[in-house]
């Protein structure tokens, strides 16, 4: 927890005797004998530093990554805290209606996917960008062929260029289908989807070393996927 | 594959060749041999029977639920399928600009969200109410105590009241969290999660029953969920 | 101002000096001299009757028109009216991170929204639905003819039919172009744009009466309109 | 028209001998004789040129503001009138469902709203950046002080850093109010509002020059306004 959310649960705490276990109950060990100490209400996201050497990168460089991901994703992780701060507030308050709290549930959706596409994505850097026989054959099993998958996820991407979102190659686990998807925003997705392979359309992603030119950054991507990691995510 | 979105796929495939295949091959045997003829392109959706008696639902009419299960659930799984269609077209067609290919890939996401979401909805009901101890233990594990869930769940129900968008309660895959979301629409959802208990709130769910009393469907909603379902859903 | 509001509005004065002053001033006379309780921080809406009697229209209920009046544009009101107390308290209290208060902006806009266009709605029915010659030309200028307005107009609302959004034939004071917008909810709307007529297409508008007939709807709505408001919108 | 989108108009205008009238007509003299060519349908946008040295700007580099016009705004304008040329065509094919129709219309929108937003956007730039005393009197009248007027503004674009939307000043004609307001995207606005202060918060209006220090783009857009069109955009 950094010290901005620690103080925003803590004046959380002062305000309801309630709320004082919250704040003190790690995230990690929920006491169901307490009343709106748990996980839904009490966790506090801690950010995960990136996995890769800034320097690694090719195409993208040290000073955009570092901001990346301290203004993008950090920036998300402490605004998710403080939101659940004031969600547990608002919870204890009897007179908060309805429409105000889903006012806070909306930002808390926003910012939870920011903080989970962010680290998916940051996840599924730092690598050479060559995907291993098997997961080319998954994705062409799906798409027809490996291209048609590539040519449609870079197209998604160009479409988002010059505004804000997220492409995603996602195994729907309820239609068991393998497919892209276009994020509007961070709190886009479609419905029970598992991330397999994240990219962040989002201007901050590119614009400091490309300016508008999107397609050079989608490049760029494409040659530091940790494929590895990506293999993973699928289901078996 | 209904009559309208067979004619629409049949005209798309009459437009190429290589949508020829996509249109006859049955999803559950894409054949990675062809071209663009498998799952993320080739697949249609064919939508499930009601998993209950229309007439067993205790304060949701059998009129609204057929209804409901006719008009916005088969119908979503139509509009999907032609959307689906012409996403085909515009991949097949080298004059799509990306923008207008996202338009289309904006509309899967929202009609893909609908059919998942009315599935797991219907599938959810049909119970008697009573949520089994050991999914209560579960729950209050994580909300601190069961009536804490269950108020914040009524909660954004009621914040949903008059507009439209769904409740649903969900393991997030990747926090490891178990929590209500608040869904705007059908495209609204967090990143990586798995819906374990899902209320639609789009006034078709209850108008027809309760008019603008949104309360009193969430009551009727709660006496049929369906909890067997549900705790099926629950990663172990 | 309402019970509710006012003691909402109260509760917010008593945690600031400042605030006590806007909640007492009249949003009719804004005093410069103070601080904080002009017009933008401290309007408080009130609802307007129904310009008709809601015996009166063909094919939309008294019942149906009166909940819809009640539940849904009232409860608009009352709901901005919270809203824009609660952002007094937030622009008051420094500790308010920026995405904290553009939550709160978010809320306004949507309360904002469905207000608007609420009392424009209602404005434009209570007629016998027949558009006058010279309207009729004017529509016809922009459309090619009058009967591609009519189409365009129903189809956006069909498309909208199970679902959630508004249909305006606005005059786009920029481009200078009277045409129909299709909006997905109270916030969307193309930018400085004149609604010229405006059709309500959330379920509350019809599900009691037709379920999930939107086309009846439409119908009903095309015979009730006041076309004479709808000429007073135009620019001459 | 741009070559591109002459180049699709008239791929529409092969397709139906109704749209062959439409892409010819000039959008100045729409044609009433004629069936769906007159503005609502055949109108065509060209992008204006920037009414500003692009030298002249304090602390907004020529390359970048050269960019945003370019590659944001005329980038727009092309995808408008690509959008409304396949608007005719969807329009004239009678197996267009509405549920796909309305898609278009939603693009539509957003692309409307780009380009409206961005030119009032760069005619409220070059400018010396001090607001005459009478606007001050009319902002601090609505607001209270000026200072509030500005503190809000600037905290909503703060709020808007990393992701991207808009702030607007902008006067609700309905509810006769002069306030700000935050939009989420192209699309979103409060309904029937003349905008009077256009701010970009999308990451291309900054990110090239700033990196992710939003604020410090603030200050440069507040040191640049060109308050003499802001003050003509204000009613009497």
């Amino acid at each position: 927890m950094t010290p901005l959310t620690r103080r925003t649960v803590i004046q959380a705490a002062a305000m309801s005797p309630v709320l004082a276990t919250a704040a003190a109950a790690p995230a990690t060990s929920p006491d169901s004998q307490s009343t709106m100490n748990a996980g839904a209400f009490g966790f506090q996201h801690t950010p995960v530093p990136l996995p890769f050497d800034t320097k690694s990168l090719r195409g993208i460089s040290e000073k955009l990554i570092q901001s990346h991901w301290e203004n993008n994703y950090v920036g998300a992780s402490k605004a998710l805290n403080t939101i659940r701060a004031r969600l547990m507030q608002a919870a204890a308050d009897s007179n908060t209606p309805p429409y105000v709290y889903t006012g806070f549930k909306r930002e808390q959706s926003i910012r939870t996917g920011s903080v989970v596409l962010h680290e998916l994505y940051f996840a599924n850097l730092g690598g050479n960008g060559n995907a291993p026989a098997d997961l080319r054959k998954r994705i062409s099993d799906s798409f027809g062929t490996y291209d048609n998958w590539e040519s449609e996820f870079r197209k998604i991407g160009q479409g988002l260029g010059g505004g804000s979102g997220w492409v995603v190659l996602g195994f729907n686990e309820h239609l068991k289908l393998l497919e892209n998807y276009w994020l509007a925003d961070h709190a886009t997705n479609p419905a029970f989807t598992r991330p397999v392979l994240v990219m962040d359309m989002y201007e901050h992603a590119y614009q400091m070393d490309y300016g508008a030119a999107a397609a050079k950054y989608i490049d760029a991507f494409f040659a530091n996927i940790q494929w590895d990691t990506v293999a993973k995510r699928l289901p078996a």
